[in-house]
């Protein structure tokens, strides 16, 4: 077997999953650390699979879709550096609940099932971590839930850009660029609308030169535009 | 101070959050533990107070409503007997995120966040316990993301009263019935739509005699007919 690529204590050590933990767990953990190199466009786990493992996100983007029972697909999330992903699973049924594909070159930890739970046993400071990020993506989830409950989709649509922005947004000479690429696609199954809305809305955000797109990559010029749509201030 | 209802080892053992725990745990989780009775329609909490503790439903039932910035609300969801809520706010901000209000006469449990964070540092096993009550509501709430943003609204309503019917509902001899009350309001907005879609279809299924209304108490008489409304199965 190929090794995976190097890492240190350092590099788990900044993650929150594992706040606050001395040395010596540190390296009980980096013990049953798996680390990946994946390419652009990799299946990383499908929906249903078994064996599931809690996945931690180094470098790149992965998006994570979820397909109904009658073919409705959604995108749950974009996942960035630092980000856990298909963890879900272990604490319920056993098995991953949405399909996982990198967005770019990208390098994951993974943990088994088995190994994780002996560490959150043995140390329950990362048991009590893990909450605190399951407790943030719940209350992430219930805001979403809200938007697509009470808002119209130009509001939405601004709300998925902003938040986009802050989790993978680089400060470009031209605005803030989104940091993977983003098919239109991919934004009307994470705002619960269809192409063609938002394709209707980049469109005329384009012209208003709020915003830009090339080779699948968002850069936003006018976030401040972007924001007074999100807040329904036309004024 | 008036003091709370009685309460033994054996009402908390049963409870998913103390699952697995030995008996001189269980008394360390009594000795902080507050029980409380309250009357029908009395708020325990509300959207951003601070002092969150965790709550636990021993009887009764609970509504739990969420406010926009922009006053759009919804019904996060309904907490029957055994069920955890407001617990999100220990690991994030340290406010609610919602409302929380009886909906029948009600029994709860509560701790201080300093009480539980202590009891899960000593005792892994709790925190794991509530990452598994945890992780089972994101996947319910990216069922529901993904119900709202793919299906048709009497799917949807369909769904709801399957869902409620599972967690609160009682066999009578006319049906099922949902054991609390519940407003047309209510389930509008847990589904995401309008008073009026509500209206119109709930007396459509009343005339078709699957369901019935009697003092704010819905019993459905003809589960399999919704079940097909929520699988789409026209044939």
């Amino acid at each position: 077997m190929k090794p995976g690529p190097q890492f240190s204590r350092n590099d788990l050590s900044s993650l929150a999953l594992f706040e606050g933990l001395s040395a010596s767990v540190l390296d009980e953990v980096i013990a049953v650390t798996r680390c990946r190199a994946m390419a652009r466009d990799t299946r990383i786990f499908n929906q249903g699979d078994g064996h599931v493992r809690a996945h931690l996100l180094v470098e790149g983007s992965v998006r994570i879709s979820q397909t109904g029972s009658d073919g409705g697909q959604i995108v749950v999330r974009f996942i960035g550096p630092g980000e856990m992903f298909g963890a879900v699973a272990l604490f319920t049924d056993g098995k991953y609940p949405a399909d996982a594909d990198t967005l770019t070159d990208a390098i994951e930890f993974s943990w088994s099932e088995a190994d994780l739970l002996k560490l959150m046993s043995a140390h329950s400071q990362i048991a009590i971590n893990a909450l605190k990020i399951v407790g943030k993506r719940i209350q992430e989830a219930q805001n979403r839930l809200r938007e697509l409950s009470t808002q119209p989709v130009e509001r939405r649509v601004a709300h998925t850009l902003l938040r986009l922005s802050r989790q993978a947004g680089r400060d470009t000479p031209d605005g803030v660029k989104i940091g993977f690429p983003l098919r239109r696609k991919d934004i009307a199954d994470i705002c619960g609308t269809t192409l063609f809305s938002v394709s209707r809305l980049l469109t005329t955000w384009e012209k208003a030169g709020w915003l830009a797109t090339r080779d699948q990559h968002l850069t936003i010029a006018k976030i401040s535009e972007i924001q007074r749509v999100g807040d329904n201030d036309r004024t």
